[in-house]
């Protein structure tokens, strides 16, 4: 198979983590006979100060022309403080999820047995946790109209749904509920949100094609406090922009995994994978950031191309790194840790 | 001194909660020689059974007219999956909160050490955590314009902020601060919506008066990933309406200690008191719920009238209860549970 895969690094540690996966992608396609072609596009704060935009036209054009996209991470601390900066790194990564249409952000939460101790929470609460979070990611509040009145003394922001978008998202949450365990949550806020109450509206009618899934609804408040009490309630959860948002966060600290989570947003002509970690400034360019997530941001991206041998081969690989224990600093544990390209170099030497 | 109490017990386990509060209140009455007078009026599913509206004007009456108003919990689950539903028992509680002007939810997070273990957290994550969220609860998404548009095939909510509400809320933030530790935390998505960044300006604006204050922006994605990893690491917090709905119930499994939790809704007349648990219908009627974190929220009202004593001796007897195993079935733990009712005999007898 030929593959162009546009490859946005961003900021901070991007570039280093989406090095690992690059050599793990190219050591996959070399075994199983696939030719990668890596469009590299500028993004984020490193876009800003090449080009002055976050998500210049050019990286659109790589990303749009692309089999997929896999993504490293941005933001950059000079921007969070500075609350009258015109353009922001985020910017870029809303332009992006609009333009590329990519409307479901699909995260995964679930453990790994030797992690499963790094978990804040306790080890009977969280074993054998599996939920996938199906955030809207091209609608809400995050692209409604927004802006400043009476001399700048107000501010608003516009949360607006479209009964479209959420049966798009919807469908895709039934369909993986139908291959799960039949279970579907809807998380809004509908005792006082109108959008939450046409979610639900729109999530109610929908429920009659799909007989077989046992759909619930719950107020997003209280799945904030059931996350952390009893995770493994939950299998596979709908929810709008805003509250996916927080909710996704909150959910990957659970597993005690949080370097390794991976995620896709997915559009309707091309998708995008990239690790749930931020930027992490702090350890940008030390060659210490864990790159597993990014690595299996890439097994993702293989799975969506129906290429399911080469996804497994990746997620096999990564398990072995942890039980070898070849692996970065924040999993050492006191044992040797090594450097983030080494972790790289040791997974695609041993796909 | 005389005290008017206005009593609103609510739905659910509303009224068996507070039945133990008052009885806790007026044995504290009697012991520190006050005048208690309780005014009861009707609020939540309630007051719609009753009077067709679930905030009658007689209560906000009755409400505005007290020196305190203790609250029980509203909501009914028959109004939960009706999208339709036009009355719905929690526009009485937003039309409480905003025609009594109670623009600062205070919800303090503290463990017990006899309830820690019952924290789906770590120990040695949580043990000394004492936090409070101040959360806005009289303006943003709450109370913007809401409503339908394209043949009701598109829904929005407006968040709206006004830089003298977060004035008002960030003060009472700056002053326990400075009353604590010095810390203050902002919890916003200022690299999303001009509302938070109107938050945030507006509390750097006022820092300069409180020089001594440390203070920090995070996101609220961030903070909720945080606060399970390290609740510790907070103090006092500050937080727009609906990041506070939902950051303030997350927090409050943190401790183990949910059925514990008071809080205090502050206005500028009158405030308002309530335990942060719901109104919980499954065990309304059946005399077992935890009546402590309503009885904890009277010595939060007694301590805000500088009754400090008084409320010194309701937390002095509610850690009694709890050492002597006088604790409803959530606490039991094998050992005996006691009824409500008789959990409120107890203390009221013991204060
Ligand atoms: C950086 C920010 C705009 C973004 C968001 O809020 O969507 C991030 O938190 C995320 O979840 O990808
Ligand atoms: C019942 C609901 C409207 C309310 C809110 O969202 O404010 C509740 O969750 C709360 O926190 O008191």
């Amino acid at each position: 198979m030929k593959l162009n895969i546009a490859l946005l690094a961003g900021d901070g540690i991007g570039p280093e983590v989406i090095d690992q996966a690059v050599k793990v992608a190219d050591a996959i396609a070399s075994k199983f006979n696939h030719e990668i072609t890596w469009k590299p596009a500028l993004t984020g704060a490193a876009a800003i100060d090449a080009v002055g935009e976050p998500y210049p036209d050019e990286t659109h054009e790589v990303c749009a022309n692309a089999d997929a996209v896999l993504f490293g991470a941005i933001g950059h601390p000079r921007f969070d403080n500075d609350p009258s900066a015109k353009v922001r790194p985020e910017q870029g990564l809303l332009k992006m999820r609009q333009k590329l249409g990519l409307f479901a952000n699909v995260r995964p939460t679930f453990t790994f047995p030797s992690l499963i101790e790094k978990s804040p929470l306790k080890r009977e609460r969280i074993e054998g946790t599996d939920l996938i979070i199906l955030r809207e990611l091209t609608g809400g509040v995050y692209f409604g109209e927004r802006g400043r009145k009476d001399d700048n003394n107000t501010a608003f922001d516009t949360m607006t749904y479209q009964r479209f978008e959420i049966e798009r998202l919807a469908k895709k949450g039934f369909e993986m509920a139908m291959k799960r365990s039949k279970r579907l949550c809807c998380v809004d806020k509908a005792n006082v949100l109108e959008s939450s109450r046409l979610w639900r509206e729109t999530v109610q009618a929908m429920a009659k094609d799909y007989p077989e899934v046992e759909v619930s609804y719950e107020f997003v408040d209280a799945v904030a406090m059931r996350l952390v009490q009893w995770p493994k309630d939950y299998d596979v959860m709908i929810t709008a922009n805003l509250f996916g948002d927080i909710l996704t966060d909150e959910a990957s600290v659970i597993s005690g995994s949080m370097g390794l989570m991976p995620s896709s947003s997915v559009g309707s002509k091309v998708s995008l994978y990239e690790p749930i970690h931020g930027s992490y400034p702090q350890a940008a360019g030390k060659d210490i950031a864990n790159p597993l997530a990014t690595v299996l941001s890439a097994a993702m991206l293989f799975e969506d191309m129906d290429l399911t041998e080469e996804a497994q081969a990746i997620r096999d690989v990564v398990n072995k790194s942890l039980a070898e224990g070849i692996v970065t600093e924040d999993l050492a544990e006191g044992g040797k840790a090594y450097k983030t390209s080494e972790v790289g170099d040791w997974l695609a030497k041993n796909i």
